[in-house]
């Protein structure tokens, strides 16, 4: 299954390095992990997408509070909330195909970035399966470069 | 200086523990960090930003190569690129200013992806610097969540 995990963390050297070691050290795989300033520079928030057992991500947690430099830790998986990834996406395209992946880019809600003569760069923004998706549909045009953020949660009020 | 340092890494657990540690051991406080998947789900790329002494970096960039999950390393400082940077924010929003926060949304182009009667929850996108501003904006309001998901960037052609 998979759990959106959010921590409020100081923002200090050597915090992001002890709450990866302790995922890793039970074996967890971080999807996606994205850490960021908030409107506090002295605190991070950190969104972190794993899969797997419900009991041991419940120890990770318990765990993750101990550690001196986290605020709060929380996750979003019973709570209703509003899900966000960005990806950028450098995708093979010539004057024959450029029109028909400029549709699926506003099917999408997408937005072209760049273009040069052989490629287009797309932003897209939404929730994962959305972004796969998209994906799915410009891929046989042949993806040259694709980075993605990672998700950010936040509750719904 | 700020730095821009993209990762192309095995998506393997211990992955991401051993690069924030090679980060906190050089005491390289990393500003932001984005891991996401690629199209090929073996490869994870990280975007991570830090501010620092040029040389410093470079050692750091000749470790990063040197370990066994780590497929390429390489910057954007010199290099002309797109940046963009994800951000929700959770504002206070009553009857009487929330066409002021809209209108503020408009002209940043900006989302409002949830409302409630004392709440707007935006969604903007962009380069550092135009999300900084939009913050700026909006902070007189008050900002009860801010939830950022790092900077991720990608080669102009």
């Amino acid at each position: 299954m998979k759990h959106i995990v959010s921590c409020l963390v100081e923002n200090k050297p050597g915090v992001l390095a002890r709450i990866s070691t302790l995922f890793a050290a039970r074996g967890y795989n971080i999807d996606s992990l994205a850490v960021g300033e908030t409107d506090d520079p002295t605190v991070s928030r950190m969104t972190i997408v794993v899969r797997g057992d419900e009991k041991i991500l419940e120890q990770v947690e318990k765990q993750l509070n101990k550690l001196v430099d986290v605020i709060k830790v929380w996750e979003y998986s019973s709570v209703e909330h509003i899900e966000r990834d960005l990806a950028l996406l450098k995708v093979s395209a010539d004057k024959k195909n450029r029109s028909e992946i400029i549709q699926i880019v506003d099917i999408f809600r997408a937005d072209i970035v760049d273009v040069s003569h052989n490629t287009v760069t797309i932003q897209i923004t939404g929730d994962e399966e959305k972004i796969k998706a998209f994906i799915d549909l410009v891929k046989p045009y042949g993806i040259k470069e694709l980075v993605r953020t990672g998700v950010v949660a936040i509750a719904r009020e």
